[in-house]
Parts: C-alpha cells; structure tokens; sequence
C-alpha cells in the first residue's frame, strides 16, 4: 500500500522546492520594493463569497472544491486570491490606497493537464481605492522586474481595454450580446480565428465584421473612445516607467468574463505560454457588500513559471541549501565535528554532519548524492593540527586550511 | 452584507503578516543552516493516508475538514505536516538521512479558543533514516537558536522518553493498560495532579503508585532501564551542543498517544505556554506501507509564537515594508516622481509614491497612516536644484540632500 498525492496536486520534493521558494522570494522583495504589504488569508471561504465571482452562482460549485463543515456551513476552498483581498476591504477599513501582495496555494476542481494542476500557486499583487492608471502601471512594472530578474528574456505582455472592445462591438452587435461574443473570443488562443468564426457562426452571428475587429491591432487608427483614451494614457505612463518594449496592444484580448472592466493584461514567457495576468475590476468589491472601491491587479502562476524555467535550465541552484558536510574519519573526533559545525553555522554557513554513525566513504557518498558543494574533513591528525582539508566535490581538489580560512572561503 | 473568514480561521492583514513571516523566515534560515531542505505537499491528502494516523480510522473525521471530490473521493485537509512526510517518505528513494524542514498551514477542526485556531500555521523540521539520537538533539538544537533569535529568553523544552515511561508503568500495571494509564496522564498539563488522580481511579487504577512515578524528575535516582540510558545519552548530546540548560527532564510528559516511540519533547515559552512538541516516531512510515524507517521530529506553532511576541511586545517592525514615501508637491513634477522612485527602487529601497493625484497633504497623511518612516518632498524648485528634502516622519525634521546622499542614507 503506497499513497500518492491526490489527483491534480504534486509533492514539490526539496530540489523543486528550493526552485519555487527562490521564484517565491523574488516576487516577494520586488513586491515590497514597490511597496506592498502581504495579506494571509484562509485557504477555504464561504460558498456565499466564493459564488459571488461574477454572478456564476451556484455555478461555481462545479468549478471547486466545495464542501461542508460540521455546522453544515457550505465553504469552499479559494479559487483565486483576489475574492479573498475584496472580502477583506470590504469588511476592513485601510488606508487607500490599499497596496497588497499574496503568494499562495489556490485550488480549481479543472481537469489536470501538462502544466495544469487542481492545487496551483498563484502570486498576486493588487492596488484596491483608486482610479488612476498609475496602479495599473505599477504593478506591470513590478511584474516586468519580477520576469527580469528570474531570467526571462523573451517574455511580453498583451494588454487591452474592456471598454475598447464593448465600444466597437456595440456598433455592429446588440449590446445584450456582446458578452457572448467575449465568451468566443475568449476561446481564440486555444481555438484560434477559424474556430471562432465558425462559434460565432454557430450563435447566430455574422462573424466577417467581428472577425475584422480582432485583427485591428494597430491602436492610433481605432477611432476615439473612452477605452481607447485609457489605452493611450496607459502606454504613455508604460514608456515613463520604462516598460512600454515588454507591452503589446491586443485588442483580441479578453480575460474571462468574471470582473475586469477596462484594461486587461496577459503575461507570455517562452513559446507564448501565459503565466498569468489581471486587469482592472471596478465593481468586485462593492458586488462583495463593500464600498464602491475601484481596484486593479495582477496574478503570475508560479507553477508554470517554474516549468518554464526548469525546462529551459533557468536555475543556478544545487539540489538543496547545504554548503558543506562535515565528515568524520572515525568517531574519536564525532566531539570535534560538533564544535566545528556549530562555528561554522555561527556564521551562517548552511551544514550538514553525519547523523548515521556512517564510515567515511559512505559519508562522501552522501555528500556526493545530496549535491553539496564541499566535504571538511576531519580525522585526529586534523585535530591536532587545527587544519582540516576541505574537498570541492565538483573538482576534486582538497586544501588544507585553518577553520578561520575555510569559514572566509565558504561564506 | 459583509463576509466574514470561515469559523475558526481569521485573516492576517498587513501588520501580523509582516510578522508572521519575519518567524517564517528566521525558522526557514535557521532550518537552512542546519541542512534541512523544504519539502511542499497538498493542503489535502486521502483520507485513507489521514485515518492512518495512530490506528484512528474512521474517528479522525470528527477532528479534520473532510470532503470528497467530485469523483467520490476521501479526501481531508490535513491535521499536520508529519502524515503528508511519511506518505512522500514511503513512496520516494530520497538519500538518507533525509533532513526536511515545512512550513505551512494546517487544519483541525478543533472548538477555536484563545491561541486556539481551525487554521494554523506549523513549522515542522524532521530528520527521516536514522536511529542516532544525534538526529533528535540537532532538531532540539534548530529550535533552540530559533527562539533565541526571535528574542525569547526563558524558554524550556521539556523532555522525556516514552520507553521509560512504559518500563516504569509495567512494573505497577498490566501491560496492556498502560496506554489507558497515558491517556490520562497526557491531560496533567489541563487538570492537575489532582484531576488526574480523580480520573485513574475512575478507571480502576491505584493513584497512589502512578503519582508517585510522575513526581521522579530527578533522571539519576530511577532505576536502570533502556528509557533511562536513552535520555542519559540524550542529555550528554544536549551539552555537547550546548542547548542542555535550555532542557528539562520531565516525566509526566506524554505528547499525545498517537505515534511516539523514544523521547518527547515540548517547547513552553512565556508563561508556560506550549508552541510545539515533537519526538522520535520509529513505525510510522512502516504503518503507512513505507520501509521500516525510524524518525524523529519537532513542530512550532506559529500562530502562538506570534501571539506571544505580540503581547511581549518583541516585534521591531513597522506596520509595513515600505521605507520611504515620494511625495510630489504638485502634478508638475510627476514624471521625475517615477524616476526618482525608480531610482531608488534600483537600489532595493522598498518605495511608494502617490497613486490617487492626492494633494501633497493628503499625501504626507497616507505616509503618516501607513507608517512609512521617511518621505521624500519633490517640487519644482527641489528638480531645479536636484536638491529634495527628506522627511523623518518620527522627529519630523527634514534635511535637503542630492539624490545619491539619500539613497545611502536609506539603504
């Protein structure tokens, strides 16, 4: 009888651990360079706020882990980290703007797939009270450095605005269907301009003019519309914060259906895999029974961040954390080992000693198998001596250094 | 309508989050330093892994959040961070010693009470392949320099061993009471020597015998035994390590029925307040279809430890990370406001500006509210002279300096 991990989730072993904890700390520190502060909230809320996401209702039951807990209160866990962020400003009052980030486990009852899990990890960072652009702005910026800094070169951010695209449908389709056009089009990366033009087809519309709409990727010939005025200021503060080369207008963009109201993001690392992405939703956090509180967003999927980058070896980092092991030659010196250690992690140094009453040989061999970068050794002659040899087990090579050597070499 | 967080689980807004993970963090380094490497696993397991727990079975239920998924399978939340190991540990070849350190949230669902959550917080590090008490005073030892790094200073870990309890017990009652005989005596902490006295005779044991075995705290005078020799090496490697006057034998600890087998420990802090506990649990990877693989482990409660620090008053940190606020006087100077803050930025300065075209007191307000302890006064005249004046919003004092003069100050 051996037990796996439930369907749709993983165990992240220490070396894929250590890649996410390192993924996860980038986001961390650049989030609160740019000044926002973390949030922590429950895995699980109540099935009341869960199904407020965008009127799905009951719906949402489908879509999630829903369960009941032993007062028989309907709860569910969270599907994503922005239901719970307008809970929290709606029932709390913060200063605004309300500048928050959150790195955590979310969890979609989806059909698992390569890069597609049921208990996912999504990073968030999201500016709740104000109108400005500038927040949009913002955390674009923060995302791009986030992107920079993990190594990507070649990553690129679509962007687009609600608003535009309600503006151009309104002309040729009736306004009370325009949602369902979005729900097309928001098929396109997966069903691409064929299926689409056959879906829409298919409900009844004439696709040759929508179609035509999705190709106007060129924003100075739109004509003037409120969302065009949005997309325009909006690109002129991306050149100011330097991101303007990573953005791309795509007015075929839409981003489900729940909450976004005007501008729209989608993050693209690698071969146009989407990691993420957020837009502008004014209305959530007052469908939420809160204040009328505009807010804006974005969500990076650190698994598929992960992926990519492991795919393409994108990490520096050995298997675990260890920078040395301290072997013993016999167990007169296990004493001396103990001090040692102790000194060497009174300065920080990540170490490891043998814990197995192992011999020597099997000593380097688990040095060797759990990938740590150098082995001390000690035996009595070392002791006596106070110099002990220090073997870099990527060359082979050892030294034969005082303890005040090997600590300035190692840190 | 306003939302609340389930029963039993509560948010942690920008203040206790900041906190919280200043404990994750010095947990995490320390852990680290100590060769531990992180291991992350699902937030539910089986239900089938969770009832493996002790021999429960079916009764864990009462005390977990259980649910199927849409295709009827068990599944629970889990209760703590040891199952989700033993489970990867059986069906995964990891080198041994296999030293992994979580920190993560649990569940249970348990009356809230104060210090008392249905969500919690753990940190748990556990060495999984070794017999060595060396394995169970390293763990003792990481605990240690983490609470001595957090600031506490009369912390004590009580310590005991199971098999001495059980070699005492046999010779006063049947073998095969003495779990019943436990179960009583792991409530000492919550009724009393009396209270428990009431309850042993209430199931037909002489108090008299039992009391008089819990009053032996003094190691030496009780008579030879495998449970004796084991905590006498224990207590020889707790002062080579150098935590032993951090130790105390105590032997009326139990720690729960559930899978203990040789020392147990607990962490008391404050006021006798316990934050964790652990012990050597040599058959529960075997009990859960794994090798015969002997183990031992320590877990913190952080929600306590936060709690406790709190109400000590121990944390240093402001509201949140931000260091310094740039404030434009007037919207002429906007875009040398977002160079500037990117400037600074550059040089890893946690920085906001204005996001909601506030006035420049409306600005120093939020500034002040969110307690960001410098702002930066940017108006014309300051871009004139490349001169800003930088505010110290504790003394209130102000200083104009070139930019390069500010960024080392903050830095």
């Amino acid at each position: 009888m051996k037990f796996q991990p439930p369907k749709g989730t993983r165990d992240l072993l220490p070396e894929d651990a250590t890649k996410l904890q390192k993924i996860i700390d980038v986001c961390r520190s650049t989030f609160e360079k740019y000044g926002f502060s973390q949030l922590i909230t429950p895995a699980f809320e109540s099935f009341e706020l869960l199904s407020a996401k965008g009127g799905l209702g009951e719906a949402v039951k489908d879509e999630i882990y829903y369960f009941k807990d032993k007062s028989d209160r309907e709860l569910g866990l969270r599907f994503d980290l922005t239901m719970p962020l307008a809970r929290v400003v709606s029932s709390t009052s913060l200063p605004k703007p309300f500048k928050r980030y959150a790195i955590d486990k979310v969890w979609r009852y989806d059909n698992p797939a390569s890069l597609r899990f049921r208990e996912f990890w999504q990073s968030d960072i999201d500016v709740v009270g104000n109108t400005s652009l500038l927040a949009d702005v913002e955390c674009l910026t923060a995302v791009c450095e986030i992107l920079d800094r993990l190594g990507f070169k070649d990553f690129q951010i679509r962007v687009n605005s609600r608003k535009l695209l309600q503006n151009e449908f309104e002309k040729i389709v009736e306004r009370g269907k325009v949602v369902d056009v979005f729900r097309t089009i928001d098929k396109l990366d997966k069903i691409g301009f064929e299926g689409v033009e056959a879906e829409l087809k298919n409900k009844g519309f004439d696709p040759s003019n929508i179609i035509k709409v999705l190709k106007l990727n060129d924003l100075p010939k739109i004509p003037d519309s409120d969302g065009k005025k949005d997309l325009e200021e909006f690109f002129n503060l991306a050149k100011r914060f330097g991101i303007d080369k990573k953005l791309k207008f795509d007015i075929s963009l839409v981003r489900g259906l729940e909450y976004y109201t005007s501008v729209v993001f989608e993050v693209n690392i690698g071969a146009k895999v989407s990691c993420g992405g957020g837009g502008r939703y004014d209305n959530l956090i007052k469908a939420v029974g809160g204040q009328d509180l505009p807010a804006t967003g974005i969500s990076l999927g650190l698994d598929r961040i992960l992926e990519v980058m492991k795919e393409n070896k994108m990490f520096k980092t050995e298997r675990g954390n260890t920078k040395v092991f301290v072997a013993n030659v016999d167990n007169t010196v296990i004493r001396d080992v103990i001090l040692i250690a102790k000194e060497l992690r009174k300065n920080n140094i990540n170490t490891q000693t043998d814990l197995m009453e192992r011999n020597f040989g099997k000593q380097l061999e688990y040095a060797g198998n759990s990938q740590i970068p150098f082995v001390l050794i000690i035996g009595p002659q070392e002791v006596k001596k106070k110099k002990f040899k220090l073997k870099d087990m990527k060359t082979g090579k050892q030294r034969e250094l005082a303890l005040k050597k090997i600590i300035s070499l190692l840190k």
